[in-house]
This record gives C-alpha cells, structure tokens and sequence, in this order.
C-alpha cells in the first residue's frame, strides 16, 4: 500500500511491536511517554472487549495497544491534522479493521462512544494548566497536545468516567506535579486509583512522570506503588526494561 | 551513670548516631520505620527551632533528632511503659537537657505545647486500622503502637496542625495503602503534601513504605517525588544508602 507522507512526516518504527508510524517535528511525534502508557495498560488479550484511547495524538498508544488485545480499539484526536497522520498509520499497518480513529473533541466523546461500555481506557493527556505563554505558543499542533487549551483534567476525568463500564479501568500518564489534582478528579466521578508506578529519569532523581490505574466504582482502599522505573542508567543508556518496551527483546 | 534496666530490656546501639537506646522485644523495639523518618525529616541545625515527636516509642525518633539539631526536642508518648524506656535512654545519652519525654496522649498534645509554635514535627503513627482482631492482641503494648486503639490518621493530622506554626514542617512514615487516607486528612488541615519518597523492600517489589513531608498553610502545587528508597539488594544486603542510615559511614 502507498501511504502519502505530508510535509515534514516521516515514517518511524515502533519497534517493539513491528509497527510504523507517521511522524512529523514540527506537528506531532510520539514521545517515551506513550510507549510507557501503552506498556502499562493492561487490556485482555480476547477480541471481546472495548478499548478506548482518547487524545490520541497521531495514534502510537491505539497502535501499540492493538498488538496486546485482538479487541477492537477506538481513538480519538481533537486535531484533524493528528488525526490525519494517524488514520493513515492505521492503513500503514493494515489495521483498519480494528483500529477506528475518530477526529472529535474528547468532550464530546459520548456521542461517537456508547456510555458506560468501555472496558479499557487510555489517556496520554496535555500535562500542562494554562497560562498566558500557553496561549502564546507559535505553534498550535504542539500547544494543543501540551497544554489544557480544549480538555483539563476534570474534563478528562468526566469523559473517562461516563464512557467506562463498571468495573472497567482507565490508565493515565501524567506529571507528579499534578498527582493531587489527578487524584482528586478520579475519585470525583468515582475512578478508584488502584496502581500507580513512578517514572524516574536516573537514579538520585525525583520523578518526572507517572502512570496510574484507576477502576471505575472500584474501592478506594488497597491502592498500589508499583517499583519504581527508571529511565537512563549512569551511561546515559536505556534502563533494560525501557529499552525492551522500546526495542523489543532483540 | 546508671540506668536499670527492667525486665527483658537491652541496650541496643543507634550506630550512626553513637547513641544507645533500651528496648525490649515484648514490649517495643523501634524498627528501621523510625530510621528511615529520623533521616527524612529535615531539621534546621541551629538550637532556636522547636522540635516534636509524637507517638515516640521508646523515643528513636528523638533521640536521632537530637544529633541533628541543637535545638530542643519534645517527644510525647501514651504509654507510659514506652515513656518510661525512652526517658531512661535520654539520660544514658545525656541528654536531659535538650530531650524531654512527655507521657500522654498525642490528642491531648496542646496541654502540653503551645499551639502554632512548632517548626518540625516527626511520627510514626500506628499504620493498622482497628478491627476485631487488632482488640483481640495479647500484647497490649504493640498492639497500641501499631493499630489505631487511640489515634487515628484524622486525630494524628488535627493534632499536627494545631501543635505546627505557619510554614513549620511536618514529617511522617506510614504505609501505602493509606496513601488517599494520609493526603486527604492532611490537606483537611491544611498541612500541604510537598515530598513524598517511597520506600520498597527490594527490586521488582511494589512500596511497603512512605515517607512524607508536609508544610502548614503551604501551597497545594508542586509536589515531589523523591527517588526510591530500596532497602535490601538482591544478596538480602542493606543497599548502601540504608546500611549508612544504620551504621553510619564506617
């Protein structure tokens, strides 16, 4: 198949999972971020189960998650030219009977989604509040995906819970700056946290990152710190856990 | 000097520190819990701050308090068997003059310290909630220091606030699984969650620890996530930064 690259796309690898995926420096790439969300969700392996990626980006978690489940996954971007990428990564890699991206608004998630069915859902979200240099950012596609100009967490948080079935778990990745607040609108609409692992640069750091599990209606006792992952070794090199979920086993 | 010694009491060695503190195994040995708190807790070196520990044990705490500090150090403890253990310790460290034990219970703490006046305050509080089975334990005296007979999270964090002065620090051990419980009876008063570093058994194992530090009136942004604290590698060996924890630098 012929994938039309646009501009300053390329196609990258996604290695571990034998994947490509359209990238562009100056619109949207894939960060370590995604590649830890997509290895920490725990989907079931079966074809019966909804899945659910929301801020989607150009679809690296929705690509990554597709190879863990035979489920089918649904994904969706805000921006059309994200979208775009991703719907044309889908094709890349023959997934289109499988993976749905949808170009919509999160917010609006409902009405692409039927309420209260999702089985596993995930979200790779703008980290950052707003402030005036937010609104500033020359360029759009980069301060949509960083900062809370169309979706906060409380939203997020809303939309998460209204398209989760009981029982069903939502995973985030975000910033530990924010982990009061993320905590704080997951129970709001009743997200139990379950798991939580820190992400840590290199050891002798404070952490940059987390990954958290949260279970719609679930109890709010028993919660977990899952170890701790490192990134970089003293060498500057990837940790041997990061490297796999990056590299694969080779 | 001499100092009696009762029953199946001994003289252990705080080795980092030189100091020598009474235990006994049927009534209170401090754990490497209070090592970990008494190195956490951040206190100014000088000999104008106030200090407390509360829920003092046999008084670790304070005691490894006091080789940090030239100020003085209020420790305050329920049972008067542990009182009378740690009051003794104080002496054969020769430290009357900086070290005061009060025995009395933690919610009562005000009759005996002025309220908002206190620049660090250290606990480790009982981690266990009580049920059935923690009334039925034979041995009143771990019982007490280890369930919540006669302080709960909500009581310990009331006292705390009300003993802290604007901006003073308050330090804490607890477990994990109490993590939602501890922030959200904190930020209840007021004391603002800063740091929190978790402490894991061994490699590959999730947090069965947490240490935190919180600032009265303090600003809710901006939380750390110290690095982990491992305790034991994979010999069954104290990694480094523990062993010094224990034994100092030798």
């Amino acid at each position: 198949m012929t994938i039309q690259l646009k501009q300053d796309e390329r196609i990258d690898q996604l290695m571990q999972y034998d994947l490509e995926i359209i990238q562009s420096p100056s619109v949207f790439s894939f960060s370590l971020d995604a590649v830890l969300l997509g290895n920490f969700a725990k989907v079931p392996t079966h074809d019966r189960a909804k899945v659910v990626d929301l801020c989607s980006g150009n679809g690296a978690v929705a690509l990554m998650l597709s190879q863990k489940t035979k489920s089918n996954i649904t994904a969706i971007e805000l921006q059309e030219r994200l979208a775009d990428m991703a719907q044309r990564s889908i094709q890349l890699n023959h997934l289109t009977e499988r993976v749905e991206m949808i170009h919509a608004d999160v917010k609006d998630a409902v009405t692409h989604i039927k309420k209260d069915s999702v089985d596993v859902l995930t979200c790779n979200p703008p980290y950052f509040t707003v402030t005036s240099e937010s609104r500033k950012n020359p360029n759009t596609h980069l301060a949509i995906a960083r900062h809370e100009l169309h979706l906060n967490l409380k939203e997020l948080m809303e939309t998460s819970a209204d398209l989760l079935k009981t029982k069903g778990k939502a995973y985030f990745v975000h910033r530990p700056e924010r982990f009061l607040e993320i905590m704080d609108e997951m129970r709001a609409v009743r997200i139990a946290p379950k798991r939580i692992r820190f992400v840590y640069p290199r050891k002798g750091k404070e952490a940059n990152m987390l990954l958290i599990e949260g279970i719609k209606h679930g109890k709010e006792t028993g919660l977990k710190i899952a170890p701790p992952l490192y990134v970089f070794d003293e060498q500057d090199n990837y940790f041997p856990e990061v490297r796999r979920m990056i590299y694969g086993n080779e």
